[in-house]
């Protein structure tokens, strides 16, 4: 979305992309007291995360588990933050419950089947492309084409509705997430920053179809006995700065990394030379789940340009938002990153 | 409200109120297998709870834990049932939050005070008329009359707002509990029978206020973080036919009760024939708690009309809504309900 410009306010041309990271510390602000050199650890940027060296205040950093790889790390935050917070935090999901997932192929979609399998006995049903169903077939419990009438379909199965219908996808899907919900069902329309992974093409229908989506009173919420929602990832992070509930998240996360409970789902790995061909894969909805760009690999096209692998300076910023100033700069190369 | 007329489809006069009652099984259908006569039991009713017997389908009737009073358990169902439902299915309500409850002092603000301090380090903020302040002082954090602009007086002390807003009133009230939450933070339109017992005069504005409730995008609460939802006891219960769900919770709440946690605020209790008086009371907005009418207890009156404590039969239903010509006739007499 960031690269078509289907987003509000996009930065100014040229900048560069890139949300989430991971890689090696290289230098650390003065005033941060929990990370040091050569820790390995993801990091959440405000953009700018397709570099060879990032800087990023302390508190957007997260120290990686043992064992993680670069390329889990980069492809873990967006999605499993965003998974962890729609199935738990707003969709209090319970055993025995039901749960809609759409673009079941995408990062966040992979994602929010695992962590469904943590709760016993939760039927997921999901919608993704037809061209992804064999790839999908064992994550979830019912796959439909987005083309059919999936609320119908689901109907025969569960008369009463689902219990947690998770929508990245807006427009008409909203009206319907809300009507296919069991009495006390949660419905929460979503985004994160790594739609650009993902079915770009539903998101894009996100700002086309705004006027689609009916406007709701809390009296008809009480009258039926429903809960709607809605979840933004970065706007909770970057503005609503709610980065210590988003810490004890990630804690979590890491835990059931660590257990083997949840794992990346890495479509391919690309080198920053073949960008374009990492995009032109995701613009076509050719990926199940996330793809990785990685600057320590080699290019795959045969005109190889080869990056200048320099290290930038870069400041770090205490968690106390302390004096930038005092902080020594700081950079982690040679690491991946996700588009 | 029901006595006022204040409420959609009311019954056709004259009709027996009463919503919920405790007391004694006398008699149980034939495919009733989980209770027999001499049960000690909470009965919850669809209308007609207000008289010496009641007949009542099975599924709507719960053993009351020993030690438990007819006139606690008279009190008990609705407030309690729809407090929980409240606080932790739809609020999700975690240690260290804080939670705006109004009408602190009628029947479902009482428990939800009480529940709310079954969490730990939860912080409530309160609305409730200024004459039940002092009374009420000791069961809340922050108490405000209703009158004054209590999202600015809660502003100054948590800046960022509240987790959970828990609103009988609606109207404007909506508006503002909305406005108030922090990000992630859950607002709980609510209403259930007991209405009659508690601030009517901020219910009835419930009916005439619809046209003061702005309706809502979902892509609003995605732009905020933000979660909105309605709860109503009886739809969930009558219609939605939930009664599985209600009786897990009724479960918990009886081991809550048991264990000292929570217990009934019953402002007063009357005989039938002061349900003038009672209803009186409970108009002046005199009560804090529930108003409990007791057909075993004599009345204040000094014209006295003696109760006609026949017995009446009545039939019970199973729970499996097994043909009624089957079920033996049951009666219930001489026990509390509340109004």
């Amino acid at each position: 979305m960031v690269r078509q410009g289907a987003i509000d306010n996009p930065p100014k041309v040229p900048f560069v992309m890139g949300f989430e990271c991971a890689g090696e510390v290289e230098a650390i602000g003065e005033a941060v007291e929990d990370l040091k050199i050569g820790d390995r650890v993801i990091a959440v940027t405000d953009y700018r995360a397709w570099a060879e060296s990032v800087c990023v205040p302390a508190q957007f950093v997260y120290k990686m588990p043992a064992g993680m790889t670069f390329q889990d790390g980069a492809a873990f935050f967006m999605n499993y933050v965003t998974a962890y917070v729609l199935l738990f935090e707003i969709g209090n999901l319970r055993p025995g419950q039901s749960v809609l997932v759409h673009s079941a192929g995408g990062g966040v979609g992979t994602a929010l089947c695992q962590l469904c399998k943590t709760v016993e006995n939760v039927t997921v049903f999901g919608t993704a492309s037809t061209q992804k169903h064999e790839a999908l077939k064992d994550k979830l419990d019912h796959l439909y084409d987005h083309g059919v009438d999936y609320s119908q379909e689901i109907r025969k199965i569960s008369p009463d509705g689902v219990d947690v219908v998770l929508d990245c996808l807006c427009g008409e899907d909203t009206n319907k997430g809300i009507s296919i919900l069991k009495p006390l069902g949660r419905y929460v329309l979503f985004g994160s920053s790594n739609v650009v992974t993902g079915e770009t093409k539903s998101f894009f229908s996100f700002a086309k179809s705004w006027w689609h989506v009916d406007k709701i009173s809390p009296i008809k919420l009480y009258d039926e006995n429903k809960i709607i929602a809605g979840f933004h990832l970065r706007e909770l992070l970057f503005k609503q700065r709610r980065h210590d509930f988003v810490r004890r998240l990630v804690g979590t996360l890491f835990d059931l990394y660590t257990a083997g409970k949840i794992r990346p789902q890495i479509d391919s790995v690309w080198a920053f030379d073949d960008v374009i061909l990492a995009m032109q894969r995701m613009h076509d909805r050719a990926n199940v789940g996330k793809i990785v760009l990685d600057p320590s690999i080699e290019s795959k096209q045969q005109e190889t340009i080869h990056l200048n692998l320099t290290l930038v300076t870069l400041q770090c910023q205490a968690p106390s938002d302390a004096d930038q100033s005092t902080n020594a700069p700081t950079a982690a190369p040679k690491t991946p990153r996700t588009t």
